[in-house]
């Protein structure tokens, strides 16, 4: 499957990882361009087991992804909704479908993420941001609405609710190391460690089994979206979905006829074995 | 509207900001009296759009807000009650009420805030302590109950599990940077830092409107309250409440006519566009 | 009651503090046995109100509790189940019942704590760790699976969603101090510190009324499960609970009698006051 004919990104696979570019004009705005690619790239990864990582990058120098587009912002409705009447705004949709990817998704953001752009690396399962050329804003109180592409939503699925609030109600930046402070984003590293950081990562990620990467992600955010009876019921019904399909109970097998947890070196060497253990198919 | 005839504070609303001075008595008991000013100034503040702001401070060098009054402690109920029958206590439905106002809310804390007064301050949207001033202590599990102004409900929503549990269950004093390390505050700031940065926040929310101030809270507040697709659909819901009330069409309108979003310029400065915007209504 | 009879660890009781020390073979393997130990103990704290803190530690001097068993993993099933056909996994049902036991639960890790080894502490109220000795991991998205013995439930309820993402896709070692940072403990302590740290803290809730430890713990966890409105009617059924039990009112009205909570010295030294306050019955 080709990752191709995108105008606001480009996006190369390379293995098991898909690189997302974002390039699209002087400030990556995130227009109607924008949400058609990533409901277009939604598809096709929703539907692709051999990308396995997504790490989302910028090729602007100083921008990661930009705010939501004030051509569609302008004519934003100012009807107000009864509760039951409300339906989900295009870029909530296209946000949720990102985060609900079977891949691992990490926002690597080595510019600024303020407004929709930062509520798109909300939906990211991971970000990392580089110190300096970092910053974090949701300015939507200002402008008279509200974070709506999710922010309101994610933010406090990352931090305290008291950290949430202050950054959606003060609508200033806030640097990288604070953003760490706070747990918007997983680590604040230095511009030239981003890099290594985020490939190591992805690389680690794209060794393991497509499968159980999903039901990880899928329990995860079913975790807290429920009470802990059924976030563990939901947790057993992901275990059969991955070993249904993964080579697991071989690699176990294998793990048992060898008598491998006895061996205090493999027990030390866990992090490595993990990788090891990946010839057993 | 004035914000005069209470007993246990002083209140002074300087622009769209109230200040609220806790100064009764020798420790800033928090009982029948301080009940009865909080329920007021709730439903003061819920009619008056003309604040935007709430600041919480203390007149006491040594106390924010005392713990809850032994004097009404000590008629407390000994019958066991099945749950259907259960009704809320006054305490958490006067800072329940604190907590859902339109308002931003800010503990500046710079004494001990313990047992209900520590309470009160989780009820406040965002929290910020003197470092040397601040103590923060639960005592309910040392005196035979638990916190039960909202404590023991809102503690793991600022912090994990675990050191919401340790702070419950060891009733014992926690600093103003343990309190910051384990996510109860904001920010522990020194002592003569503390008053400019409140300030500042104070000041640039109340410059905001105060529908999308409303709109940003409550959907704050709803999505850890609810899975993320009705999250999402209560924060569609919030916006079109704040664009029904707020000059956000109209600014993103001229933001749009100028062409702000493509200048570099105004994207490397959004921390003073966005009070700059404050002019178009 | 006595607390003997296990095979897979000790447990000695000091007032009312049990210590559990896992102590099975060479890597104090998360097996049948364990299994079966963890069900039996579980069940005498249940019915037991003279513990109140348990400590869990580990007598090898690098394996807190090892892995899930591979013995048992190799007969893992590989049938893909219907959400409502779905049934809980032993090691879930045993930690869940560990989770929710009526005394304080401090797991002491002062080595790796790997896999369901990590499950079972994240099953604990508290968790510290040791520098230089302590690591975490959950490698079962490299084995084909998923973290199942409430790994992938509990991990964001300690963490945001992007850190518990990061720790469960990543496979990887972390230190106690990365652990601090990312929120799965409490605190990261030296290797001399931890005994004394952990100490302290389980001979001051050990002082604390029985059923008021319960009612805090069941109130927190209750806490996260459902929405503020339920989880404070929770807190107010468990306030009966711990009053109609305790000596509670007794206690406030003591203090109440003496005037105690007007004496600034009083509430300067909240930290002894609560300690001191045991004797009034």
């Amino acid at each position: 499957m080709a990752y191709n004919g995108y105008t606001t990104f480009t996006a190369k696979q390379d293995g098991a990882i898909l690189t997302v570019t974002f390039d699209f004009g002087p400030v990556n705005v995130q227009g109607q361009e924008m949400l058609e690619d990533l409901m277009g790239l939604a598809m096709r990864l929703e539907r692709d087991r051999t990308v396995k990582v997504v790490v989302f990058q910028s090729a602007n120098p100083e921008i990661w992804v930009c705010h939501y587009d004030t051509n569609l912002l302008k004519d934003m409705s100012t009807e107000a909704v009864a509760r039951s009447d409300v339906k989900l705004l295009d870029l909530q949709v296209a946000l949720e479908r990102i985060s609900k990817l079977p891949q691992a998704t990490i926002a690597k953001l080595e510019g600024f993420a303020r407004g929709g752009g930062h509520e798109f690396a909300l939906a990211c399962d991971m970000r990392f941001a580089a110190r300096g050329k970092y910053k974090l804003m949701q300015m939507e109180v200002g402008m008279g609405i509200l974070p709506c592409g999710g922010g309101a939503s994610r933010m406090a699925r990352q931090t305290g609710l008291g950290r949430a609030l202050e950054i959606i109600l003060s609508a200033r930046d806030f640097s990288a190391d604070e953003a760490e402070a706070y747990g918007t984003i997983n680590k604040a590293l230095e511009p030239d460690e981003i890099g290594p950081y985020v490939d190591a990562l992805a690389k680690r990620i794209a060794l393991f089994p497509a499968e159980s990467i999903n039901a990880c992600k899928q329990a995860v955010y079913e975790s807290i979206d429920k009470p802990i009876d059924e976030a563990l019921r939901a947790e057993a019904y992901w275990l059969y979905q991955a070993t249904s399909k993964t080579p697991a109970v071989k690699r176990f097998n294998e793990a048992d006829i060898k008598g491998m947890e006895y061996d205090m070196e493999n027990q030390r060497n866990w992090n490595d074995l993990v990788v090891a253990v990946q010839d057993i198919n």
